[in-house]
């Protein structure tokens, strides 16, 4: 097997400034490590707990900041999709698609995305079991495109909460695709902050330790320098002066969970 | 109160007779007995577990029969919408649009909805808590459209199974909005059949009943003359003529409910 | 069918004078409105979540209230236990054993209460599938015991909350016994206010309503003069003085349920 | 911290001979590990799904066996009590008295088993959440006896299903007492062959892997040299041919876990 790959980067795109600051220090910290990054971000948060929350910067000045990114640090680039007709303009800047998880059952939303030919990232609906992404693998791949990557969220686990079930990783992987645990969004705690979604920082590394020793093909983080300031997802983003120690560790674990 | 209204009809308009035919049994049906009947169809099925699953008549087709159907009959129509594109065209012929439970946080949908002025439906996402249905309902009455109905279709409750709790119809009440028990798709095995959704419709009545004790606006359920062979929900849609004495029970119900 | 029967009383004995103030209270209400009744109370809570939680007024001194109890108001009377040596001496006086949710899988407990010839109610575990109770009710059948209510009182769903799926009913109503539905347990929050057992009382006629619907041989609601100052599950006891309305709403349910 | 100890050997006690061979290679193989084996078998199984389950070798048979294991081969063991009339006969021979999930609640045994002085091993119910257990771990401090090992070992995830929330490790090792990981009965099916419990002993080492990776004080996981024909736990028993594979990986993640 490859060695682990990471997904990382803040989960909106604040800016031109922001996206490169985060950028380099993720490059320089994956190429001192070995790890194959992939530069994640959200150019539209489009299902906001509230009216209130921030969407963020737009496709057009989001496309512009990532062609500059893979320009300068010659890594792929991943962004999440909401509509069909957003698929074919992302596709022409970004390497990785990404469906969210409420959205991966939209028929539509997954053959625009499988014509593009690009790499797709598709989230385990939390209303799912890791059995049924069969069924949505099946649709990519029926579209003409095989290169799916499939991600543990979380799934509901009562209210408010999510639970990560690490049996899914083994139950996708032997559908025949990359499995990738997303240790961001699984440590959400959906609603439970009233007007926006909570989250519990303190246990991503648990729950990516965790991914890693049981074996997946990569590691989904968001991270931001200031993440409690950050306009989205700030309380389950790790900080990014964590990273260091955070990916070395991981490292050492996928290197016995690989050997 | 006002006594207990229905949202009835077929999962999918499959042809205008074949939609004439039930909305006529049903418009028969509900002048007997005393019941607001708003007539239901799908024009898409977008969220198929497969690719092969069949979608629908489509939006053109539909809205020319939603169109004859009302001035035949005088009732109002219920459609599901899965794009923002969808919302005005839609809203030229039909009453209420309903939005998915997938897409319940989809901000852009759920506006788009909300501008053109019709009564929403909006089904409670299976990865959310009642008191979720706060911020959902917010989206609504913040873009300037108060007229919205919360639907209670079942919580995820471990892998390929829904569970509806009864309290959260009190709590969705409580929020200031008609509350309607869907007792069709709250009954679905989700991933249940391998390559589609399962259904259990013995036990829409179990549901239905216990939703109307505890006391409802309204109460969704789908029917079809030959359920066996519908091109979708067949596993847990009524059977046309079982439809009358279910809600004669219903409607006693509702009257000691309301009492 | 039976009219809807009645298991009521305190969580806990209490005193003789508390006792017999409450099954006063029960037993008129329940003779004018035609319910039979069952009295229920515990002499021993064996499990509460902190040693510092009030255990109850022991073995010996609840049979002697429970004689007299039957003596001056005729009821039969229900209690719970825990260990196979309380089975033979609480059958002398008890007529209907309870075996707890915690211990509905205790092979031993449930033969030796079996072999009493009294009998049984037993909570359906928050660990089970209504579906498992078929193995529960044939440890008591295979013991010479057909006397068996199987009773629901919510299975768990996360952390910390229960859920009623009102399917159990009929479900366990299939298995040849008669159903019970517990309104009072049913909203506990189990461990939902640290080191005691929390509860919302306001969904217990929520609960019984739709239970009631469904359809139920009968209902368990425990109730107090006071329950926010009683010795053990006051959050979700329902005032004494609320009985009578709650009853009467119940019956009259039950008669549309039944008819 | 200490390196990882291993709990392990046949779910029940067969025979001499057969707690002989078992113990003999587990004994062995720990020794070339340099894990510290703690040897554990059941004496009798008190909460079968049926009644035709097979209980066991009784526990005056199995205290015999179990003293001479111990001076044959040096290590600790273990066994589940079920009464407290067990507990002070057990603790004459065994060094670790371990208290059922079910049971966990159950106040008198839990003080029972406490008042040994014996080192407990307490099941997390599948029905508690992590932070729940601080008031079972109480129950034995307030008891006299701090001497207490949390084990986690799966929580009911809607029916018939458990799962494994690795966040509960790290929760409940805050509460101050070693944890351990259960890997054998995080993999039950509760209910899942009708009138037995079902496995999936295919995901032990992906859910041992995963906790070991979070860091534990110890792992516990039943072997059998032919599960598929073993009384009870077959399903989800690790084949001991298996086992150095197992160990040796677990003992490496360990390492990077405790460096």
């Amino acid at each position: 097997s490859q060695p682990l790959s990471l997904i990382a980067g803040p989960c909106q795109m604040e800016s031109r400034d922001h996206a490169f600051m985060i950028a380099g220090t993720l490059a320089e910290l994956c190429a001192k490590l070995g790890i194959g990054l992939v530069y994640k971000s959200s150019f539209d948060k489009a299902n906001r707990t509230s009216l209130s929350g921030k969407r963020g910067i737009g496709l057009e000045a989001a496309m512009e900041i990532f062609a500059d990114l893979k320009a300068e640090f010659g890594f792929p680039v991943l962004t999440d999709i909401h509509t069909e007709e957003q698929c074919a303009l992302v596709a022409e800047t970004v390497d990785i698609l990404q469906i969210p998880a409420f959205l991966s059952r939209q028929t539509d939303l997954l053959v625009a995305a499988a014509k593009t030919g690009r790499v797709i990232n598709v989230k385990k609906g939390q209303f799912l079991a890791p059995w049924d992404m069969k069924n949505v693998l099946a649709k990519f791949t029926e579209s003409g495109n095989p290169n799916v990557l499939l991600c543990e969220r979380g799934a509901s686990f009562g209210y408010n909460t999510l639970v990560s079930d690490m049996r899914s990783l083994p139950i996708m992987a032997a559908l025949g695709a990359p499995v990738v645990f997303d240790a961001t969004h699984s440590v959400q705690q959906p609603g439970g902050q009233g007007g926006s979604t909570g989250g519990q920082r303190e246990f991503v590394e648990t729950l990516a330790r965790a991914a890693v020793a049981v074996g997946v093909a990569g590691v989904f983080i968001e991270t931001h320098e200031d993440p409690d300031h950050a306009p989205s997802d700030g309380p389950n983003m790790v900080h990014l002066k964590d990273m260091p120690r955070l990916l070395e560790t991981l490292m050492a674990f996928d290197a016995v969970a690989k050997r």
